[in-house]
């Protein structure tokens, strides 16, 4: 009976409903609070939502999201150019950022090789990223792909890419989460723990 | 360390995040999403909400949703227009549409009476149903705000406006809501059930 509604509150519940994680009921409360709310406080949403499709393209250099041609860390003339960290997605950029530890800059994937989803490397950016450490200057690729099957297989496909370049490859530390127990701790994680063990000082 | 992120999509974040329910993680998987989803995708979105805002108006008559100056229900020759029913807001309107057996129309009061809250009898479109009442043609009023204090409290204040009108006023049944146990039944309840008990036909 969804007809009750007038035909634009029905589109917006619609419209609402295919976001991922919004259901009906979501949708329904999300378009009765848009409804209600003030008319400029309501655009707002709305132009932001033009804004991102409109504004954010591509970094040139590492891929990772911009408003200009080159993004803020590519620009940022304190960051180290030799220094490349490898993600999968501009996500995972965000979270090793707010470490606040990181002065390198870094190369976008976006996504990694699965082949059965159809992800082949040429769907990558891999090849900027040979490029990249083919122009020089480059003294380490840093890999921070996702420590599972796929990010692990991605970072051993592009690793066996580097080798002849002569450029140092490191990935992320494996080992024990801070605060977890060993008690607690997969096989997995105890392997790498053991193998990764570092000198105490 | 927000500010890793690009200006336009901060913001979206930041409107997202201002939606009922939506916390600063769910903000920012929405505007991913809406990130990487085709731009009309992404339009039709924006442009719904902004439809929302520009067409949708107050039914002249009932004060419901509308997107003419007289709404779906109040337009419908079928409904029997001697018989008013009183709703808080849209809402209830459409989960009592949403039985199938109302062939009534409706009015929209817009909320409740709450002086603690600063909602006067003013702040209400008591007035225009008065003058519903008094234009003549309505033969029943039947009272459809909540069941709670608010709700009586308002239904109270109308019925009394309304009797030297003479129409018939009714409010809808209470009792025990079908599905439950009589074991975990409120005393309140109980007592709505004893006193409205019904004949078995």
């Amino acid at each position: 009976m969804s007809s009750v509604y007038t035909e634009s509150l029905n589109r917006l519940i619609e419209q609402f409903g295919k976001l991922p994680g919004i259901g009906p009921k979501t949708a329904e409360r999300l378009s009765f609070y848009i409804l209600k709310v003030r008319p400029d406080e309501a655009m707002a949403l709305a132009g932001a939502i033009g804004d991102v499709k409109n504004k954010i393209r591509r970094c040139e250099i590492c891929c990772n999201l911009a408003e200009e041609s080159i993004c803020q860390i590519c620009s940022d003339p304190r960051r180290d150019k030799s220094l490349i960290c490898v993600v999968e997605q501009p996500k995972d950029l965000i979270n090793l950022e707010k470490t606040g530890t990181c002065k390198w800059v870094y190369h976008i994937l976006g996504g990694h090789i699965a082949p059965l989803e159809g992800i082949e490397p040429s769907d990558l950016t891999i090849e900027q990223l040979i490029e990249r450490v083919r122009e020089g200057n480059v003294k380490e690729v840093i890999m921070a792909t996702n420590p599972n099957m796929a990010g692990d297989g991605t970072s051993l496909y592009i690793s066996s890419l580097l080798r002849t370049s002569g450029v140092k490859i490191t990935r992320l530390a494996r080992g024990l989460p801070t605060g977890s127990t060993i008690e607690y701790a997969s096989g997995k994680m105890l392997t790498d723990a053991i193998i990764g063990r570092q000198e105490l000082e």
